[in-house]
């Protein structure tokens, strides 16, 4: 190690005029398009497309301008600029979605046996899917969204909700994501939540499943794991991690798709920067877990689970010396 | 719980071509179009506005702006280029922002028995307070920058500090929808600090009441909650949280408006991931937290408090078993 | 302190009409004018330009592009039209960046004694380097890649890892941040970083020496400090903070420079929300530390640290008292 991670080159440039640095940029150039040939997608011999990260943030918004039209973008409220408005922005979402999701089937598979056809035909299929289910998303971000009114003291309104609240983006994202992970759409669900993720700290895997009247207060930090079952009525602060057991070094292929997060029940309380780990990890129905808890174990329904306080120093502070 | 959160639909579609998928969507747009109408802004008959959070990031990125000239958007420094550059900004700001502000008085109260002409004075007069309030968020964010300076010994000059740190991003945007919070604007003052929180993992209430010289170093998960009180010369580091006890489920709306969380009084830092809860904590002058620690009693003056240090156990790392 | 942090100004205003209010503006103007020249940049008298954010984000997205094109943004992939975009791209990178050098060390050095034409020679060749490192930065990111598909059971795809792992982000844009720290480059550097620590939650310091082959799993709240080094094949969970011990009021000055943050040697795994901190704290080769621990001194090679389980009180929940 101790190397830098980054070999410098030591040699000056002879060059001194502009005009003489722009003539080194072809040699770079060819570099990097060697660099692109040998790589993953560089045996293309002809034109294609892959899905585009800058495409599914289009349709995140989309979709959720869709659900609550006029929050975010600045619209007439009245029904015939509502209809017009939910008419050109489902009909885009629809053809931007069906696009996407054609690419990802065709590039996030090994095995690309599908025609072209069956492929276009699976991608309006989902796609229409995903739009007849948003009515559907929208009750269940209407209870999530009473979950935070009904626990949160801070929260003035269901719009401050709407406008403001981290927990509720990430959460709709999720629950969108959601449809088109039990659809078998690669790429695109882990996109979306990732994105939602870097938007508010919250990291909820599309591949979780979750109740109803969810409720994430701050949120930063939340991490809820690929395999995690979340039951109704469940609150979560900022920083609960709903994880693995840790894995021997490079166990990771052999893990995949087992049960690995934990089983949250109903009218489950957890607080902030508790950690629960274990696919066989149950926290049973109407339990609490304090804050600050580190968790293995199932804990039976009706429980409260507390740290025994820690025990704290308390020595005078000089003011001059330094804190450890 | 265990039911999928949306529920698939399992027939399979009749349609074969992209024209049939088409003439799917009007039934899918109509019953968005019913969703909304039954919903919280759906019984407008005529043509309305709500206030829209790109309108309200607009109106952040323009404060920024004005308040830290060419460091964000590249411009002309000398002083006709400034002088047209901040009289056209802060033009702007104003426009944008007292009509943001009308919406919101309008949307986000209960009681709108407020005229539309009343209401139009409200929002110029609370616009030309905040554009007014300029100049000293600008002294108060100087004493902030100099004492991030004063307290890492990573930043290396103000301008990186500007450009860089998330710390300053969110008490710059903090300081302002504090100004808009003591107006009772509604809605405004929140989009604008989750706005904040979003782009830096720093949750600060607009509510909370923050003397001068705040540092908040690296920041990732800090929370600040709507009655938190900090003093002058304040060191925050990430993942502190500044919160309320936990309370009974659904009473959220019984403690609307108490004093919740603590409050830390002149000169103490709190280190990193320290949680310290409610209402009646009070941190006295010139005490430090150390990392790690969870605080629900007040601490007096001058008192440094550490964690006693938990028992770790070694064992050797066979390199093949699973680490716990 | 409890000073209100912004003064209200208490008269009401004797504006009545929009006009009115208007004709209030060139007076805050005038003294946001004021407050800008008696500032950090105010005493230029003619025109110049500073570093933009706004530029700075442009040059991180291109390079992105140019490491990984086809997945942020939609292009095609035969090979013609990949020449035309690299081509394109590359050229485009290197007069942004050495133009933004340029404006970097005029700006952010205190020391301006270099000649315009020998600042323009220095921030081309700069630029050269960087955009001669980007394959080589491209191999590095292959192997980071790989360590993650190994080691998250999650990961389904290099694809997915590309789009989607902020992880991968946060250091792909350290690795490109750190050519430019060791050519001394003021500003930029911690720019770029804090851009990707908005993005992602991960700050990772552009001084930090960082090997082969890192894994950094959901990473909310991950702090690598300035002076870290971290060997190859690490692998580090969220909330993990690589930091100095705290230092007296007022001392980061004297502090600047000096090794303040721990050595993590080859092949070492750090979980969850673990603290280590100091600059003579060496976590040696092969080891694994438990999540939730707070560690200040050395750690062996070959060992397995663990937090002593502490202990947990368990309640019967009668779900009306208030959880503590």
């Amino acid at each position: 190690m101790n190397n830098l991670s980054v070999k410098e080159i030591k040699d000056r440039e002879d060059a001194h005029t502009p005009g003489e640095y722009y003539q080194k940029l072809p040699a770079v150039i060819e570099s990097l398009m060697k660099s692109w040939k040998s790589g993953r997608h560089g045996d293309q011999e002809e034109l294609v497309s892959m899905p585009s990260h800058e495409s599914v943030v289009r349709i995140i918004h989309r979709a959720r301008n869709i659900l609550f039209p006029g929050y975010f973008v600045q619209i007439g409220l009245d029904p015939v600029s509502m209809g017009y408005y939910l008419g050109q922005e489902t009909t885009a979402l629809f053809e931007d979605l069906s696009g996407q999701i054609i690419m990802s089937i065709r590039h996030g598979r090994e095995e690309s046996a599908q025609t072209e056809a069956g492929l276009g035909k699976r991608g309006y299929e989902i796609a229409l899917k995903f739009v007849r289910g948003l009515p559907g998303v929208k009750a269940l971000l209407a209870a999530d969204i009473q979950a935070t009114l009904d626990g949160d003291p801070a929260a003035k309104s269901d719009d401050e909700i709407i406008f403001s609240y981290p927990g509720l983006f990430a959460i709709t994202v999720y629950r969108l994501a959601h449809i088109l992970w039990i659809q078998d759409v690669p790429l695109l669900p882990r996109i979306m939540t990732e994105y939602a993720h870097g938007q508010t700290g919250i990291d909820i895997h599309p591949g979780a499943r979750i109740g109803e009247s969810l409720c994430i207060d701050h949120g930063t930090g939340v991490v809820v794991g690929e395999t995690t079952e979340i039951g109704d009525r469940v609150r979560i602060y900022q920083g609960v991690t709903l994880g693995a057991l840790s894995l021997p070094r490079d166990a990771g292929p052999l893990f995949k798709n087992k049960k690995r997060h934990p089983t949250i029940e109903d009218d489950v309380t957890i607080y902030s920067n508790t950690t629960i780990l274990g696919g066989d990890t149950v926290i049973g129905a109407r339990s609490v877990i304090g804050g600050n808890i580190w968790v293995t174990e199932s804990v039976p329904p009706d429980t409260k689970v507390l740290l025994k306080r820690p025990e704290l120093v308390y020595k005078e502070n000089g003011g001059k010396t330094t804190p450890a």
